[in-house]
């Protein structure tokens, strides 16, 4: 079995309060991959990038037990390129530059080395390319993961909703979670986004936490209070990355197992942000993993209530 | 022993988009009387309140155990009123009028009675009476908590200072605590306000629950994940009557049994929001207290993780 991860591998220059970044290797998939590597393998990538896009980023990812049998390499042409300026408060930002390039025309071919996939993470990218995935797969996956954004509602609803209808956990942060849902209560939205298809929906709150959504129950993660939010670019991708990186590793998909998943994935972004881009993801060890996630158990376990 | 609760007993005009309605009972030591009444017992106000007060409002907290030694009644004068509306988001709110009435020339006298005060709860008010409390209390209390507002940051920050260095735990929400300490980062706030005096601090974040740091932890609880908020006067303070009304039933004043204080806060100021003004924490029975915090412990608990 494997998981098979779909998304962007790109550039991205971003500017914080603290700094810029120029051309910092990004995209969601990269993210995913870096940190769903930490639990699991193999991880089959599914993307495309430009002859810019430099060999060592594949054979570090590599090393980790990523295979990139369906990651296009288009020599001609460029890597996906995003630019942003994040505002003060670090939740909000303004996109400067979306550069396409290689993925105006991406139809990704899943190979037959990809066919034992059991979990598959569709990270942020076209609904159409993500729905293509699922259709290539010959064997249903255990869990599909669909992790989505604004950008897309905008332009590409009615993909997206068709897609939804073949997931199982809709991955969305609390602005894209009322886009999508016309609701601005979460509660009500994931209640309308469970009608759309999937059983499970994760609505990330950035640094006020997560929640977990299924079958009329609810879970609440939080986010570990930093000092400092450095850079929160691929935060949303860690968490995925974590999330599903766990449920692959523990191969259960249960409600109780899914609530630890919340919480690794919230660890995952709560590394991710302490540094530009990847850099985090690529000192951290087993070790300081363990310690984060030992942090999240103190920081939300109380003893039981007697009144 | 005994709680002794300071704060407005008021009355509240306030429209939501959920409806309106007129000259509610409101003000912080009303709120804070029914709801840390539903846990301990004696509980002894400290306000003022105008002839206009309706004695049924005073009578019906006396039954709970609230004793009014310390209310005065200035029979020619008005209540302190305020109105408010609220913004769609139910976070935000234009106050529409505050008229001080009998609170502008307010100077408490705490009687012989009061002096077996072991949990002070000094509710929003101005600091300067806030001070006189704890001054006029022969025997230093327990655990002295103090809530407060901006409105007070803007007007009386040097006395509000003056105050903190006497207190506690302080009970504000992110806000306030933001404007406070002059830092965006609630955990750099916190550092900063325990060095003000508080020892144990208190953010609330509305529905994204509340903070605890004391000495290097911290506690997250989450808020209820509610389909609607139709009312969110008085949730604070309900957090805090919660909140001590605990920690005088437990005598127990350890961050452990501190963690619990917070969730039972959270519980009572979540069915605060469920209705208008005290409407909700009139009706409710101690089974509902249980089921609530009950639903808390669900919400949040998560089995260990081994990775």
């Amino acid at each position: 079995m494997s998981i098979v991860t779909v998304g962007t591998m790109a550039f991205d220059t971003i500017e914080t309060p603290f700094g810029k970044i120029e051309r910092a290797i990004g995209g969601s998939a990269t993210y995913v991959a870096w940190v769903a590597s930490s639990f699991y393998k193999p991880i089959k990538q599914v993307s495309v990038v430009g002859g810019d896009f430099p060999q060592e980023e594949l054979d570090e990812l590599g090393k980790r037990g990523v295979s990139f049998d369906a990651v296009e390499i288009k020599k001609d042409e460029k890597s996906f390129f995003w630019s942003g300026k994040y505002h003060l408060d670090m939740n909000t930002r303004d996109t400067l530059i979306t550069d396409l390039n290689v993925l105006e025309h991406f139809n990704p071919v899943i190979p037959e080395s990809y066919q034992d996939c059991k979990y598959l993470m569709l990270g942020n990218l076209a609904p159409a390319v993500q729905k293509s995935v699922i259709h290539q797969l010959k064997n249903k996956p255990k869990l599909i993961i669909l992790d989505t954004m604004n950008f897309w509602m905008d332009i590409a609803m009615d993909e997206l909703l068709e897609t939804l209808k073949l997931v199982d956990v809709l991955v969305v942060n609390d602005s894209e979670a009322r886009q999508l849902s016309e609701e601005f209560s979460l509660v009500k939205a994931a209640h309308k986004i469970h009608a759309m298809g999937p059983k499970y929906v994760v609505i990330k709150k950035g640094e006020h936490g997560a929640l977990l959504f299924h079958d009329g129950k609810v879970f609440s993660a939080p986010a570990l209070p930093l000092e400092e939010v450095f850079d929160p670019t691929g935060a949303g991708d860690c968490f995925a990355g974590g999330f599903v990186g766990h449920l692959a590793k523990t191969d259960d998909i249960s409600f109780e197992n899914m609530k630890k998943a919340v919480i690794i994935g919230s660890a995952m972004a709560s590394f991710c942000v302490e540094k530009f881009g990847t850099e985090r993801l690529k000192e951290i060890t087993h070790e300081d993993i363990l310690k984060r996630v030992k942090q999240f158990e103190e920081l939300t376990n109380f003893e039981a209530i007697q009144l």
